[in-house]
């Protein structure tokens, strides 16, 4: 399954161009070359476009402007994402034919870091799920299996660069539809604090939990594309006990079938495969066992995430609820019926959860838990041995879009054959520190 | 109808106070002397508590310690406001039997002040409702016709006043609930700007909404409690175009039967009765009218309303509905339906209305308009000739309580035989702008 870029790093690629042993206009047409059609990773491909970017990337180069990491570097956006000029599909039949005016805020500043924008890849429909499997673009595959998902709504993203077609991708997060397809494919994928990279130009999904994210092969890559885009890194902050350069790390254990928090509400809970669950837990060997009511965070953020998509769909629902894929009018027709006062509960109490992830923070240097609690299940099923997917597939990433913590998904091995990531969360403006972490777990052999 | 305190004026007992003509024990007798039970404006008295309030008032002023202008002067309070060791009844057999613990904020404020607290006055069942007459204690009569309705949710402390038991109470108003019963019984009401008064220790409605009140039986009074309660006035601002004492006044459009802005919204929408909007446009000769979309802020307000009242009552809908009076559960039931969506969408649209009234009340000193689009219908009734009395009787004072802004309602005549109120509303800050206006409208002979 190996394309181009598999295997290369940011930092590699970089010394290439600026050695001359490889050019921009080069890796872009490595890039297209390396399009596998059958994954079904893009939705729209820009030769002209990014043939333009590239040439120019290698006059700027060939003149000594240096734009930094990212100059020259094939990149993908995730298709919610404006790209001025090209097809913004949202992977629905709504935005059939709809061109984008202007690039998203985030387009620009991949432009000004001299990245070369291939093309659009594709999304769960209107980024509303998990999955990667309802789109009017059919079903985003996994590298790894193409019968399975690739995960979601950044489907395309992930796959693109799972599979060697550009060493860096940008994806949005709104409950882990970064971390989620990273970790099914087997990369690496990052979701910033919240608001760091600005969502002006991205289609929304819910404002309170919207983040644009970076997808590569390594938490490495993840790092230096965050960095070229949002400017220099605070520094590693010390150890919270103080005895550099340990580090206090706890494990958030995942909901399992005899968790006491699924009491009476077992039937919509989704718990963790034990498999999956041993294997990113024998990487954090020192880490001390730390519990949240996961499941009752998944039911705050399905709430306030429901009212706010149906607040951004509410008219298309009304007037061609045709036009969506059979399973996102479910949702958002359920999501119609939240209750407000049920929203303003949940808006409460996502203050006291983040009260709670606080003082956790005060205590330890990161968190750590499966970015999933199953792998990835085959296109088009609804429910595995354990639970319903749709609130699986966010059951453990959507806490930290809930208090808009950055939150960091690393390849963890595989179970069953297929990919596991192992997730790593800090505190606002400790980003490097799960940098840090993912290095140790990289050079302990983890991915 | 006359009580006591029918006629006089805070100015006057504070004189008869302080020259010995009258103490406070001897006012707070005739206060008790006066209570009509028959319009069923109190539903706890306490004399003892109130007489030792007094005995203090007279023994302070004996040794000159003076608390101004509320000392020794009787005062009622709605019984949805904390009093430390009186019942607070919120009008339901919810909380039958059930007694405070201490003194909500504005009622420390009052005993600060020297006012003495007589007891706790009806209130439309935990005040969601504008007619008064839902209510485990039955329903509040207006003195000026028993058989009619006092107007709500402020029931008992405008009755108190309107009948002379009292010169002043407490009161709280969400859509209008000073000012509707104090229009409806002839007396004024003031609803400051929100938070002026705290309501800690107040039962809440809608936290977006709730105001603390008050209500005596000239706009003078009022400016004088609040004052007390409050601190001292700012300066009267200097008219905005400049010319004082010219005044400019907006008078806000009623919705008339032939208004456009009920186009499709009609069979909800309470228009007014042409002989009120006659009667009250008459006190403004200078008034230059304006078009606000009422109906449309009406609706804002009832789904913020609705969704902030059922999250304070989901537990007891749940549990106990058959202990609320039958409209208060067939309201609630209907406000626990409304969707996040809408809420979502309401709190954006009350941004945009605040700032359309910011933006007229940049080229007017104070807007105008009647309290109410009725005179009080009999008690019990649901549905008059200009629309279902439920959004009628908050039709016109809810929208300054959406944008939070500081309004009078004074005495505007008679239409068929029953009171009739101004409304008098202006920017945050320019209270004492409200009472001048009304005091030329005294002068003028509306009152």
């Amino acid at each position: 399954m190996g394309g181009f870029f598999t295997g290369r790093t940011l930092a590699g690629i970089g010394r290439d161009l600026r050695s001359g042993e490889e050019s921009a206009t080069g890796l872009l047409a490595r890039a297209l070359e390396s399009v596998d059609a059958d994954l079904n990773a893009f939705v729209t491909l820009d030769p002209e476009g990014a043939g333009a970017a590239a040439r120019k990337a290698d006059e700027e180069l060939a003149s000594r402007v240096d734009r930094g990491p990212l100059h020259g570097v094939p990149v993908a956006v995730k298709d919610i994402i404006d790209v001025a000029g090209l097809p913004t599909g949202m992977g629905s039949a709504h935005f059939d034919g709809h061109v984008a005016g202007a690039d998203a805020a985030c387009v620009t500043m991949l432009r000004e870091a001299g990245a070369v924008i291939v093309g659009k890849t594709g999304t769960h429909e209107f980024a509303y799920g998990g999955s990667g499997d309802v789109s009017v673009n059919g079903p985003v595959r996994n590298p790894h299996d193409r019968e399975r998902m690739s995960g979601g709504s950044s489907s395309g993203s992930a796959v693109a660069v799972a599979a060697g077609t550009v060493p860096l991708a940008l994806g949005t997060d709104t409950g882990g539809s970064v971390r989620i397809p990273a970790a099914f494919c087997g990369i690496a994928g990052f979701k910033p604090p919240y608001g760091a990279i600005p969502t002006g130009g991205v289609f929304p999904l819910s404002a309170s939990f919207d983040h644009v994210g970076v997808l590569a092969g390594s938490a490495d890559d993840c790092r230096i594309a965050y960095r070229a885009l949002t400017g220099p890194a605070e520094a590693v902050p010390p150890p919270v006990d103080g005895s550099a350069p340990h580090r206090r790390v706890a494990w958030i254990e995942p909901p399992a079938l005899d968790s006491p928090a699924l009491d009476s509400r077992a039937l919509d809970s989704p718990v963790i495969d034990p498999e999956v669950e041993r294997a990113v837990r024998a990487l954090f060997p020192d880490a001390k066992s730390e519990r949240i009511d996961l499941p009752e965070i998944l039911r705050i953020f399905r709430v306030i995430q429901d009212a706010e998509a149906y607040d951004v769909h509410a008219e298309r629902v009304a007037e061609a609820p045709g036009r969506y894929q059979a399973p996102t009018l479910e949702r958002l027709e359920r999501a119609g019926r939240t209750p407000g006062w049920r929203y303003l509960r949940a808006v409460r109490e996502r203050e006291r959860f983040a009260r709670e992830v606080a003082a956790l923070l005060d205590r330890y240097d990161y968190l750590a838990l499966p970015t999933l609690p199953i792998t990835a299940p085959k296109i088009g099923e609804t429910e595995g041995p354990f639970g319903p997917y749709v609130p699986a597939l966010v059951s453990l990433t959507c806490p930290w879009n809930v208090v808009g913590l950055p939150a960091l998904s690393v390849p963890a091995g595989t179970v069953h054959g297929l990919p596991v990531g192992a997730q790593l969360v800090t505190r606002r403006g400790s980003e490097p520190l799960l940098f840090e972490a993912a290095e140790r777990l990289r050079r302990d052999g983890a991915g």
